[in-house]
């Protein structure tokens, strides 16, 4: 469908969003907290025991699995991404789904990265109509282009999992790389040769999925334990392969801290603030993102833990060695582990019980009966744009392109207190400016952004600025930061020349829709 | 509904059951393996994160909990029974219910012990409509009697979980007696004073009842682990009180071994047909019940396994001291556990990671992609009753009384093969019968009976018949057995004198009725 066909309208956004997406009807955001579901949840057909007497789903090959699963022309085929850039599964997949034949599949990935950029030529050739999720990279950038048939759905890993939940994806066809697993169909990451940690990304495609195919590299005898964080009831078929992923290529330049003296100002920045805010506290609960700078912040925000005597109570998120290194030095009860971002957490995740494996229903999922995040007292994440109403932006750039997915990011506003840690400009590109490119968090649940020019606090939380009067943090306007840095970098931005066409649009927690992306014309 | 005006129909074990059971449509059992069922899971309501906005759940006390959930007359509700006999939540909570003023719920029980009793005041006056669960001793009696204003509906474990996915039983509100929990609701039955083991029981209605209340009297901080096998996300409102159960009573005299040399030479007659049969191997799976000769069972099998150098890869079931002792002493590699029998199982679960907590979903759903069972190789079980035709009771005595419930005994029937290990007679009545009183397991699934007095195989189990000709094993017909018990005993059992009123169904795994029980005149 082109997008000269659509209708948009206007939402509490203030942004043009279409009201049908790859042919379902969408609703518009409504505002923070102000959109109530009605109906009730996707309910999978009733299995039976009948065409699986004997438990043992092992199937010869993955080609096999795939026919008896009934794939079609025009199925939804999902995947994960635990592997991040170092997936084998789906480029094969998708491989020999073209040599079977099949066209015009949406795929829904939790996630894509730059080694998923085979899969172009399967969008080319039709193989593949779309995809529904996050696309770093080349895929990103092919979509920005204008050149994916359907358009592009980016929707946070709480929004993935509510979307299967509530059924506005029907997944046809699971495929879960499985480091280990049994011929039930029970399996773990944990274990094994491609161990990659938690496998929660995968967790309502396996409830939800009609069909469920479980492909290891790593084949136990029942039980596969510990644990089945996938449970072998929902699993339709087990297939061998020689390799299910490359765990190395788990770790990227983006899971180690900064050296960037800017950078660390800025880490260091949001630590005292945490402390100047009375937010500090023993039984302190936290997440920090992947990214240089929060990892960073984690290092400073442990230092003054120590100094002042204080555990904290949960580390929540992607797990890197850093929070490794807290709960083996008895600075927090908990690691909460919905991905695994390094070594250091995968083998920590088999050794110490209380690093928790989790999936995004837990940590995430707006639609269920509350979620873990409201516990965090604070969470530092990045973005790739603020404005002067504190909208953020974390999946294009100020050039229009879309290279980022969302992640936890969106999941993550619900805490007690979000701050932005981000510089104030890249490549001398002002950070901070009038209006976002593309909105993927309304400026109310945004509460702090630190720059190294200095923090500014969300009018609305007055709160934070009543505790923090009087200390020595940089405390700024942030209309004032950004001009500073206008004037530095010889003014705003340039606007991107960007086409009509909505190449994707932006899912807020809850399934509506926050924004939309537009084609770029030039890149 | 008087059942004068029932419909009954004859369904394939010959037996009459009723079309409507409690108003709903049911399904006359077509035969093993025979229905196939159409349609969708139940579909519960989607929540919403703005109705839990701080993840905090604590309510003052369970009236306030109750009203916060909407209680009305009418709804059903239901309780685990982890605690068995030493349950002290189901009675409070109905006085409560009875004090609020509320009338003709449908309580639905994972099953009833003699502690409750006193629930026959509510049922008297109306509070219960009637009790859908699993009733021993004294409910059972009453809906004996015909005294139950509606129809007991006896279901396994596993088809009390499929009944919830299915959508044939709509859980209005869900109790949990948690050992321990968190404000968030995620909680777990293996710490705190009352610790008891797995929460099983309560997982699908965690999952499918529209409210959930948590009641705990060991609270925690966030987050409740390990583990949480009852999941936050599912749960409304948290309620501390005293005390939630007597893990003491769990215990009672069925989960010690029997010291009757009848029952261990019957218990010693089916350790030596495992392994004339050629069912014992290195990586042996298996179940027994918590019946002093399935105990026995397990303990023959251990020494038997311990002087052929075998070791268990699982030991599946309710867990009792002996299996523990079989982990510690490195005998099997896994427990399996979907209810503690006893202290040592609870303590065990708690300190060996191999002893792993489950739920009926993973080892008994019939309308699940395969279960656990059909992992077994063999299993021992109890009856009160079976024919020449192989066909099992497990519910009613000789005398028509409903005393008993099905728990996970039919589920069983699907392990490779099932063993029910009687007593001839009891109490000078036959035990092997022309028919008998109740069918809970069609003849087709059980595979050998063993008294005291020789073991029959099932004529359609020819493999097992050929596996141990020419053994020592006293292999005679089911027929000779009988007759001569008959001839002991002074005859068969006198038939008992029951009313036309269909008291209670027995449903099959899949849901459909395979029997009628009927009121007993003379009790």
């Amino acid at each position: 469908m082109s997008s000269n066909k659509l209708k948009m309208v206007k939402n509490v956004a203030g942004r043009l969003v279409p009201t049908k997406v790859n042919g379902r009807e969408v609703i518009p955001f409504k505002g923070v907290h102000q959109y109530r579901p009605t109906g009730r949840r996707a309910a999978p057909p009733i299995s039976t025991f009948i065409d699986y007497p004997d438990g043992n789903k092992l199937v010869p090959d993955l080609r096999t699995a795939l026919e008896r699963c009934g794939l079609a022309d025009g199925m939804t085929i999902s995947t994960h991404h635990h592997f991040r850039d170092g997936d084998v599964l789906a480029n094969q997949l998708f491989d020999l789904i073209a040599e079977m034949g099949v066209k015009n599949l949406r795929w829904f990935p939790s996630a894509t990265f730059p080694c998923h950029a085979p899969m172009i030529k399967h969008l080319d050739s039709g193989v593949i109509h779309h995809i529904e999720g996050s696309l770093n990279g080349p895929l990103g950038l092919y979509c920005s282009q204008g050149k994916m048939k359907g358009m592009g759905v980016l929707r946070s890993h709480g929004g993935r999992y509510r979307a299967i939940r509530d059924g506005d994806v029907h997944i046809d066809i699971t495929v879960i790389a499985a480091p280990t697993a049994d011929p039930f169909g029970n399996c773990n990451g944990m274990h094994g040769a491609s161990a990659c940690g938690p496998l929660g990304f995968s967790e309502a495609d396996s409830m939800y999925a009609d069909k469920v195919i479980v492909v290891t590299d790593n084949l136990v005898p029942m039980p596969c334990y510990p644990p089945w964080q996938i449970e072998g009831n929902y699993v339709d078929c087990v297939v061998e392969m020689d390799k299910v992923g490359t765990p190395e290529k788990i770790l990227s330049g983006t899971t180690e801290i900064t050296r960037s003296p800017n950078q660390l100002l800025i880490a260091e920045t949001a630590s005292q603030f945490v402390r100047e805010a009375g937010i500090l506290h023993d039984g302190l609960n936290f997440q920090a993102g992947a990214g240089g700078i929060s990892l960073a912040f984690v290092d400073f925000l442990h230092k003054i833990m120590a100094e002042e005597g204080l555990r904290a109570r949960c580390i929540i998120g992607g797990i890197t060695r850093l929070a490794v290194d807290m709960l083996e030095g008895n600075a927090t009860d908990y690691l909460i582990d919905g991905q695994a971002f390094d070594q250091a957490a995968i083998e920590n995740m088999r050794e110490n019980s209380r690093h928790i494996c989790i999936s995004p229903f837990h940590s995430y999922d707006y639609h269920s009966k509350g979620n873990q995040i409201s516990f965090m007292d604070v969470i530092v994440l990045g973005a790739t744009e603020v404005d002067v109403n504190f909208n953020a932006n974390v999946v294009t750039h100020s050039d229009g392109l879309m290279l980022h997915g969302i992640g936890g990011w969106q999941n993550c506003m619900f805490a007690q207190c979000t701050m932005l840690a981000i510089p104030s400009f890249r490549n001398r590109m002002p950070v901070i400016r009038d209006e976002v490119t593309t909105i993927c968090a309304p400026g109310e649940v945004v509460d702090v952004v630190v720059t190294e020019r200095g923090l500014a606090i969300n009018p609305r939380r007055e709160d934070l600025i009543e505790a923090t009067k009087g200390s020595k943090l940089p405390i700024r306007k942030i209309e004032e930061i950004k001009q500073e840095v206008e004037e530095l970098c010889g003014g705003p931005p340039e606007r991107p020349e960007l086409g009509d066409k909505v190449v994707a649009v932006i899912e807020w927690v809850d399934g509506t829709v926050l924004d939309s992306v537009y084609q770029v014309k030039k890149s």
